[in-house]
């Protein structure tokens, strides 16, 4: 602590990423990234922008990646917001929505960026526990509220909630913003972006960090009604006016371009998470119903976190959450079906 | 105004950027960026990048970027923030450092950024008239304040304040931070990172977009001592863990190693600078001393605003400000030896 730090700093706890590791070789299964990598359109695209333009300030307001974004999705161009990952996205949404008296609620076990949102913004919020079955129950959601937020598919657990239940919390909170964080819904879910245009209160956010894979070039946007979009839009130009560098912006637009490419890796990762799923349960782990590009695992008789550190030294990373109710899972990312390989031949001599 | 925005945007008002026109063939001078590209060695960078790896997030503290930073400029990594542009590394600090009860300082005249983040912070702040040859009077911010923030040389005016007269600020407000936004700096100031060492308080922010050509590619730094930089991190880390994504890192690593490439482009731009002063005050302009890439210049006969509009009929894009003490004036960015005399040739017969 500084004399220095504004007062709130010194209460702050960040958000600790999946690690990174520097060593190749490592079979890594902890950050959900795609296991395949991006269209070679989008490497195309940003190898045509490579050039002297670097000397200029891209489009501050990324019209032409938000105009592909509504064509794709079908929605107008002014229903869409993008940012540098859908981690900054989701910052300014709980800057611009989420700063009330009344809490902010949000499942237990999830996203853990979300209460550190919070501390940022000083945003008071309560966590509503999930199920025996590790469901969001939207019953559990009838209560006052300043806003409400989950992942769909649900993260660490990849379970989906589906559009009906959305749709009966939306009704019931008319009041608050229900932003639906759809990191990972090109996985097996379906996108709520279909009901913006009939719930002014629900806002969707996506990524191009998972299902198009990208992680490394940092892409995120969403996507609600024009007063949910100017709010973001005020803050983000009160912010930083180009969060979304030149190559960026061209590459976000020909990953959106390439739809065959896309649709094709996520199928493959899709089988490749049945495939693992059914190999996992036959090794006796049980294995929460994903709809994601990772799975969530326990095994009864193996501590989970002894199983983490064992396969560390064969060199597979996976994440593990020392959390309540979760600590004896293990969230594992899909990787390609020999990295998937690789995993279950770690794992099996530990059993 | 939507009853579901957090209260404080209703009030927001936005930060303006310099127009981003989307036609060809115009002469730029608007946005202060450099008229030569980047390094040659910069575009190797990201192309050696440019691969299936952007499937992978980026490492999230940018280790080799700071070190090399660090490197550069002779103080350690842990002293060393990065951001995505200057302007983001600007927001986080006055979130980590001027969210106090007393107002921060800075001129009247300035960048104006600044008052844009203390709405979105909800900092306190007053300003402090530049004198009447538009300089900075270190002795007018001896008051009560909770922080001082200036752009040095300054923005719009491009005039700079010696080391001596910072290092007397920062003897005087030994429990502020003292913020020193150096944009500009390698244009012809002395860098105050040569005072990090000596004074806890002081914190220079540095761009990639003006000297090093980098502006579409998004990449700011801040350095201090090592208090500071944890109340940046934490912030980040609280906000966004991956701000610069992989193109961004090695091509700004890129630009630290090819100082040769650096120093001559400065040298050039700055050679630009003197010679269009020269024709300008030829033609009867008061033009301040800028120690920038831009220059701030007033014709005693002719009204700014009317000259602006005759110069975008000619294609020529200078910026004006409709603002107080400065609406007389224009900010004029260098551009190459060939677009300095389109602008000379597009003014002339205005006069």
């Amino acid at each position: 602590m500084s004399k220095f730090w504004s007062p709130f700093v010194k209460d702050l706890v960040p958000y600790v990423p999946g690690e990174q590791p520097k060593l190749a070789k490592l079979v890594k299964l902890n950050t959900n990234e795609n296991p395949y990598g991006p269209s070679p359109k989008v490497l195309e695209a940003i190898q045509a922008e490579l050039s002297d333009s670097l000397r200029l300030y891209p489009d501050p307001n990324a019209d032409r990646l938000k105009q592909t974004v509504a064509g794709y999705y079908g929605v107008r161009p002014s229903q869409v917001f993008v940012g540098n990952g859908s981690d900054e996205v989701l910052a300014h949404a709980f800057h611009a929505f989420f700063q009330h008296s009344l809490p902010l609620l949000f499942p237990d076990v999830t996203y853990s960026f979300y209460p550190v949102y919070c501390g940022l913004y000083g945003i008071p919020f309560e966590t509503v526990a999930l199920d025996e079955q590790f469901q969001i129950r939207v019953e559990d959601y009838a209560r006052p509220n300043g806003g409400i937020i989950f992942p769909n598919p649900n993260a660490p657990t990849g379970c989906l909630l589906p559009l009906e239940a959305i749709e009966r919390l939306l009704l019931a909170n008319p009041d608050s913003v229900v932003l639906v964080d759809e990191a990972y819904v090109d996985f097996g879910g379906e996108s709520a972006i279909a009901l913006v245009e009939r719930y002014p209160n629900l806002l969707v956010a996506q990524t191009l960090s998972k299902s198009r894979s990208l992680a490394g070039l940092r892409v995120g946007l969403a996507i609600g009604h024009e007063d949910l979009i100017e709010a973001l839009e005020r803050v983000k130009n009160s912010f930083n006016s180009y969060p979304l560098d030149r190559l960026a912006q061209v590459g976000a637009v020909a990953s959106f371009e390439d739809r065959a490419y896309f649709e094709r890796t996520c199928k493959a990762v899709i089988d490749s998470r049945e495939r693992l799923v059914a190999e996992l349960r036959g090794m006796g782990f049980e294995v929460l119903p994903s709809a994601a590009n990772f799975i969530f695992a326990r095994h009864p008789q193996h501590d989970a976190a002894t199983l983490a550190a064992a396969l560390r030294e064969d060199g597979v990373i996976v994440r593990h959450f020392k959390q309540a109710r979760i600590a004896q899972f293990l969230r594992i990312s899909i990787g390609t079906e020999e990295q998937n390989q690789a995993l279950l031949d770690a794992l099996r001599p530990r059993l």
